[in-house]
């Protein structure tokens, strides 16, 4: 790093913007809130509202952290299935189509009884180890068990194409014969209806069946793929804006997203993705990333859950934990730093679910502007310097301030 | 022009916004200067934030330019040679092909022993002449001396191509064949080839040369072009706003830029594009413009040049020489023309180059709507009334608000 190039923190609160609520003298959490850390933030920087897709279109968490990361999510993401497999750990490259999948039960005539054998606990690990490394025509498999009865499917060879319908029939009946959407995918739908068909004579036998069978548990005898998906264009971040990225997350599909534009993905016990979740030991492993990485991102999930639950203290209360973690964050980081703080999307309590509001926005440290705006909150930060910005836009603005944007022309 | 459709004056002061700066209490050169004209436009217009190419891009004094002119600068662009050429005086065709070039000096194997000829100061008005109107098979070649060792070289004929390697070596060293990089710039490369070639038989021994090699000095005597480009699809102002366009600008490169773009160019005398240029002079040469023309366009490079040098006192000064200059032409103008006040990228003191923070924009007179901001700066524009906008959109809005926009629809 040149003397000149600033190091980038970003800190993404899952869902933690939101709308004002009655009960609430129509304020929202982020109004209500104590959050002195946060308005620092605000108050020596500059402020905005930012569409994370669109204007009206409601970001799902996987396309919000590809736009914020500066992707175009719209070509930059083709099916859940590679952001599973990358969150299970397996390397998803150019030309890999990976999938989504269960483990689940069927009965000899390939009729699905339980599309979760059972949630199943334990075992899963020793079952994905008999279907990863089988060949297929040319076609290499890779298979990595997740959480419960989850799994990630991912095939390496020529010729693949994610454009295929899934094996998986989304509840319980007969398992589906995958077709090619495009010629261009025949191949690989033909290769996924052998893989099912495989992953059934393996596992039907297996010693971690044979014992569920006799302690009257329903086998997990098939595997049921979904959501096929590949990589699209997409250029990492690293090789994308010459940076080193670190990425501090609980929760397995914002991780896969991580990995899968490039970042290292920090390991932080603790760090659950739930409410639960050690905040200082987070704001411990980012401060530790800043030493050796240009760029460090994290995602805090918990605002979210808060918004998912309909719970307004909660999100109060979730919002003033976040704040102490960032408090002693700031106390503890170097004043050339650019912090980002901002949401991937809004989840208000009085929806229960991700809306369309834009999120709020504040960039503080390196060339960053210092506005008007002296509290971090949906309203607030409407009027600052950085106006209305969309998500994409936002990594190359955080890039320009941290003096590490590129020039057009002479 | 109907009685309904305003005039358009576009004052462009190069590299003006900035960064806030510790030592001056957290303040930009525009928070700090005393510019009562400049926020009287900001008071009876409307304001807001602009990125001039997009967010988080350094625009180049030529792009971004473009970009305020109401073209695509990712298409319209491609190369300085053109802006060079006519820069130069040239006038650039559709079709057309031009270089920058400089004169060098040449051993006899076509070696480069200097790239700048000694900096040649006199002669090469001579030495152009004898390469000017020259054909090689069917181009037409056209040669222009620029200032010290620069000149601008343009090709016209059937079947050209701007998609060539330089011949320019850009250090000493053996000259360059310059190649097609494309199968249908191949003519063109092989032109340019033999230009460069009878460059050095007819200049080696002119008048000039002897001269030059009998006092000591080395000859100019071979002429190496870079930077091919064309006029790609610029459709050019006058046709695309059916408006008379003229521009008072000191710098080479925006002169040039202004006649690609059909603009007439104003000669203004102690108009240099320095520190030291004749502000009253630029002034009263624009409000001369107005009188026939429909937009007058203004470039002020002094900005800039503080900028560069890292000098906040030098460019809080330059903003008040801008700002007496901007009052003395506020007091002569009809209150119906439209005012347009902005920069053409930031050079903040603190960067000492261009940098991607936005610059600030106001419009006064005609249809501009009038918000509460009271001055001209880049936090108190933030909030104005054209909130956060590209530079491409800019050309548009003032038309709009010059009732000269064009309806679609019914």
């Amino acid at each position: 790093m040149s003397m000149k190039e600033k190091k980038m923190l970003m800190i993404v609160c899952d869902g933690l913007s939101d709308r004002p609520v009655k009960e609430f003298d129509r304020k929202t959490p982020l109004q209500v809130a104590r959050k002195p850390a946060m308005d620092a933030v605000a108050r020596h920087g500059m402020c905005g509202v930012m569409d994370v897709i669109a204007p009206g279109v409601i970001p799902g968490s996987d396309t919000a952290h590809l736009a914020l990361f500066g992707y175009d999510p719209y070509t930059a993401y083709s099916g859940r299935g590679p952001i599973e497999a990358a969150g299970a750990g397996l390397e998803v490259r150019k030309g890999d189509v990976a999938f989504r999948c269960n483990f689940a039960t069927v009965d000899p005539t390939l009729v699905v009884t339980d599309r979760r054998a059972g949630r199943i606990k334990s075992g899963t690990d020793e079952l994905a180890k008999a279907l990863s490394g089988l060949m297929i025509e040319d076609v290499e498999v890779l298979f990595k068990e997740g959480s419960e009865h989850r799994g990630a499917l991912l095939f390496r060879g020529p010729g693949l194409d994610p454009r295929v319908t899934d094996a998986d029939p989304h509840h319980e009946g007969k398992v589906l014969e995958s077709r090619g959407l495009v010629p261009e995918a025949e191949k690989t739908a033909r290769v996924l209806n052998e893989f099912v068909r495989m992953s059934h004579r393996l596992l039907d036998s297996s010693r971690v069946n044979v014992e569920r069978k006799s302690a009257g548990l329903p086998p997990a005898n098939i595997v049921l793929p979904r959501g096929a998906g590949g990589l699209g264009d997409l250029e990492s971040m690293p090789s994308m804006y010459g940076t080193k990225c670190a990425a501090v997350a609980g929760v397995t599909l914002v991780k896969g997203l991580c990995r899968l534009v490039g970042m290292d993905v920090v390991d932080v016990p603790g760090a659950t993705g739930g409410l639960d979740t050690d905040y200082k030991a987070k704001g411990d492993a980012a401060l530790r990333a800043l030493e050796s990485y240009d760029l460090v991102f994290m995602n805090i999930k918990a605002s979210d859950i808060a918004g998912h639950d309909g719970d307004f203290r909660l999100k109060v209360q979730v919002i003033e934990n976040i704040d102490s973690m960032l408090a002693n964050m700031l106390d503890d980081m170097h004043e050339d730093v650019v912090v980002v703080l901002t949401a991937d999307h809004s989840t208000p309590v009085s929806v229960r679910d991700h809306s369309a509001d834009p999120v709020p926005v504040a960039i503080s440290g390196g060339g960053a502007r210092i506005d008007h705006v002296k509290e971090f909150d949906e309203m607030s930060v409407a009027s600052g310097a950085l106006g209305r910005i969309r998500g994409r836009d936002l990594m190359p603005i955080v890039m320009g301030v941290a003096d590490r944007a590129k020039k057009f022309g002479a």
